[in-house]
């Protein structure tokens, strides 16, 4: 028997950068009764991310930043689309980058990840927004 | 009950660029009679992508365009692989960056988009293609 | 009536670079009875990605390596976090970049890849690593 799970949250960012959901996550899945399967995490935002990274360093995250920053600057002057402001573009720049989702294995119960890796919510606007993120579940009953 | 439906359409590129083509994937979603449950969407070529990102304007896709173009530029000289011209090794890693595949949520019988968010096939040559796309819905029926 | 089915496998790699692994994913496909639905490969790992590229002529492959190593070179003095050595940074760059996982349609019990598409498993650090993979086949029975 297949089941399919889907559940939603909103995270409430305080400007740019990674926010972690991945005991979010790991919360949907074991609610979700699905043993073996698959976690998809996508977030309904063309300047938002999702991306599985690092979690141990911090560091790791801002040293992300600044390569990010340096590659996609705000204030390019190639770039016609500021209505925004300047941090408009290079935000849909960074979300076509870095993709609006991930998707997990689900193994006995449980979110499948490395023992390194982590879910982030990647805020790519200067400013903060409210950032909705659906997640679904989907595999063989527990 | 749990149902797979698969959908496979050709796009006729001419040239380098997005083309929309989510109105396609939401009439197979609709088709697939499939009511929670997630939608992907690949795209059979390493020299075209699929991507979400902004649909209301198109001056993000140019601008997009214009950031590829300075990232990965046509006529590399650090590039060996130019049998195909001066555009084939960077359509190459523009494809790496951005991927062959998109998923999104399906509920209520719906594809699960943001307000803004479009599903494009990129075109990475220069010339017009045939580009070949599957698309599978997989959930609980409706 | 739908399958889940899970399989793991590690690569043991010799430094950086890309590892073919499509025979092994459409092995592990052809053993799980899916006949129509989706295969998703996953690494464990933030400093070694999935992906989808060119598989005939390795010259791509090795122009993408120059055009990772311009893009994110080792030793950047913009980054902190070098406890593991100069190429340890540019590799979770690369990480974010190209992404943990690849999900391909399963059509007729058979991995629907494009001719020239290959699934690699990108080693981003200089030296050897043992990289583990999972792979979860989900779909209607054959």
């Amino acid at each position: 028997m297949t089941h399919v799970h889907h559940d939603a949250f909103v995270i409430k960012t305080h400007g740019r950068g990674p926010v972690e959901v991945t005991d979010r996550v790991r919360d949907i899945v074991a609610a979700s009764h699905v043993g073996t399967g698959l976690v998809h995490v996508f977030c309904h935002h063309t300047s938002a991310s999702m991306l599985i990274t690092e979690n141990a360093d911090p560091v790791v995250r801002s040293d992300l930043e600044r390569f990010l920053a340096r590659l996609a600057p705000d204030g390019d002057p190639a770039f016609e689309h500021v209505a925004e402001g300047p941090d408009d573009m290079p935000a849909h720049v960074r979300s076509a980058l870095l993709g609006p989702s991930v998707t997990v294995p689900v193994r006995d119960g449980r979110l499948g990840l490395g023992t390194w890796q982590g879910i982030f919510l990647y805020e790519h606007r200067r400013g903060g927004h409210r950032r909705r993120v659906t997640v679904t579940v989907m595999g063989t009953g527990r």
